[in-house]
């Protein structure tokens, strides 16, 4: 198929062929694309606002990502945040800066990904921008949501006796990055070589495709759950649980045998020779929620959320923030660096 | 001095040295940087949201735009969205991408532009997050304001005989470009040649530190002014003129001998053989507002907005857009292409 030079169609008409088919559905949304800004109406409700970066060769390698999956990951990204404010996502606004060698059809795939993700999540897309780039693909998505006062949780309300409490499972998407990599390599060795990604799609599609936790939202709804403090697991269990701590003014403790891994991690893992634990601690894009709540709560986390591990507790800041092996050794909880 | 490099900081202590010494002081902002999102309280108002991406060597060149100028410039073309819509600018988020090139230093001096912006604009920094880049710097700002529903002012509300009226003058940002680009290849041929600038303040201040204009949108709320429709100048006057009154279901007439073009503007435009009415037109980056107005607002209009032109008019959509010139020859608007 002949594809279309962006120059050819120019901005304008872009912007319109990406958001000409969108229908805004939600209540709040009172003007969606296609002015100077979007207007939105929140009532009895807090907005609540975030906003990430995405660059290619930082964020994404664009020769194992499908532009689909990106325009998908990158809405999932964006929400997750919103979930873990405890409120509910309703519009997004994307930026994107694309250089010359992306043609119409390309971007047409990265909206794809993230129409899917819009109809998914039930989000209006209500402002989309393109502009060139001298580099790579860069995004930038601003994500909304709204919430009653009462119910939003923030990362420094956790108290020093509270549980905390792990989604999900950890470091699949690492090892699935891990994999793809080790792919490009292989190929780039011996093109005529077919990948082996068989035996994995779950921890490709824990990197690739990853859902953000809207279920567990709504579960804290329906059980009248609210957490003290919640954090969406972005950057990797060691540093997001670190800032949960810090903010809450308190310390804390991880139980390693406590950390949910997933067979899939593992036995890539040990393939690779690579340490499934610290892919859990500090592999990054789980976009899970790690969240705390008070003891007196164990037994309705334990009888209705039973797809949450508690993986340790928080306690005195003098303490410390440690990880606690089986054989009792405390190994201290450090942030990441700059990539 | 020795530069600090961002690795041995890290992103949470840069992300940190960034925001610490903000304070939010609008009521609006019930929760700023430092949570997985802000959270906004527009009580009985709309909320306005717009976003924008700024990339290096698209629209920016570090070689002549110092980072506090660019950090200041990124904030104003945030805002002059919100105040297009004829809102109040409340919050806004950054996100900046960072390539090896950058030192801690370098980022402080963005960010003190920024929070220069913000003093002056009263704003509040409710966001900021840093990642690397492969390539050069980006930028992504978020601008949120607000107004009550029945104030906001979109693009469509155009009627077929109201009045165009345009803000400040045109062109002079781009001809204040068009003279950092002769210098900087002046001095790359002759590294020992100081750049010739003076005299041209004017223009280059445009270029490198533009203001927004609040002061147009708190004349309109004094004198009770509510255009039918406004847009925010930013790809030049022909594209956005077309995007008003388009989205007006209107047709356009604009006078060539009306178009304010200031004299600095003019006069480097003939020493460069450039022509001033094109940079008036296509330049781009000038951040005034163009607005529409109902015929019977022009005694009021004369009156209590002095600083304004009226430019033209809009009229039947069957009879196009037009620019006419003094010796009535019409020219068809054209929207720019892809740069």
């Amino acid at each position: 198929m002949q594809k279309t030079g962006i120059a050819s169609l120019g901005k304008f008409n872009l912007i319109k062929r990406l958001t000409d088919t969108i229908e805004c559905t939600q209540p709040s949304t009172l003007k969606g694309p296609g002015d100077d800004a979007a207007v939105l109406h929140h009532e009895q409700t807090e907005t609540i606002l975030s906003t990430k970066l995405f660059l290619e060769g930082i964020h994404f390698d664009l020769t194992y990502t499908p532009l689909k999956h990106l325009g998908y990951k990158t809405v999932i990204a964006g929400i997750s945040d919103i979930y873990a404010m405890n409120a509910t996502p309703r519009q997004i606004l994307l930026s994107t800066g694309l250089s010359k060698r992306f043609f119409v059809e390309d971007i047409d795939e990265l909206y794809d990904g993230v129409k899917t993700a819009c109809v998914r999540y039930n989000l209006d897309l209500v402002g989309s921008d393109v502009a060139p780039s001298m580099t790579g693909l860069a995004i930038s998505i601003t994500t909304t949501g709204e919430a009653p006062k009462e119910k939003i949780v923030y990362r420094s309300g956790g108290k020093k006796t509270d549980l905390l409490c792990l989604t999900g499972n950890l470091g699949a998407a690492y090892m699935g990055l891990q994999l793809l990599k080790r792919e490009k390599q292989l190929f780039e060795g011996q093109p005529d070589k077919q990948p082996q990604l068989e035996g994995f799609e779950y921890i490709l599609q824990r990197y690739l495709k990853p859902e953000a936790r809207k279920d567990i939202i709504d579960t804290m709804a329906a059980i009248n759950l609210i957490p003290t403090a919640m954090i969406n697991l972005s950057d990797g269990l060691a540093s997001d649980a670190l800032h949960l701590c810090r903010q809450s003014q308190c310390g804390l403790r991880i139980y390693l045998e406590r950390l949910p891994i997933a067979s899939e991690t593992f036995s890539i893992a040990d393939e690779m020779h690579l340490d499934a634990v610290t892919a859990a601690l500090n592999g990054g894009d789980d976009y899970e929620l790690l969240f705390t709540a008070p003891i007196s709560s164990y037994d309705i986390l334990r009888r209705e959320m039973q797809n949450i591990d508690i993986i340790g507790h928080l306690c005195d800041p003098a303490e410390g923030a440690f990880l606690v092996t089986p054989d009792n050794q405390a190994i201290e909880l450090r942030a990441q660096g700059w990539k």
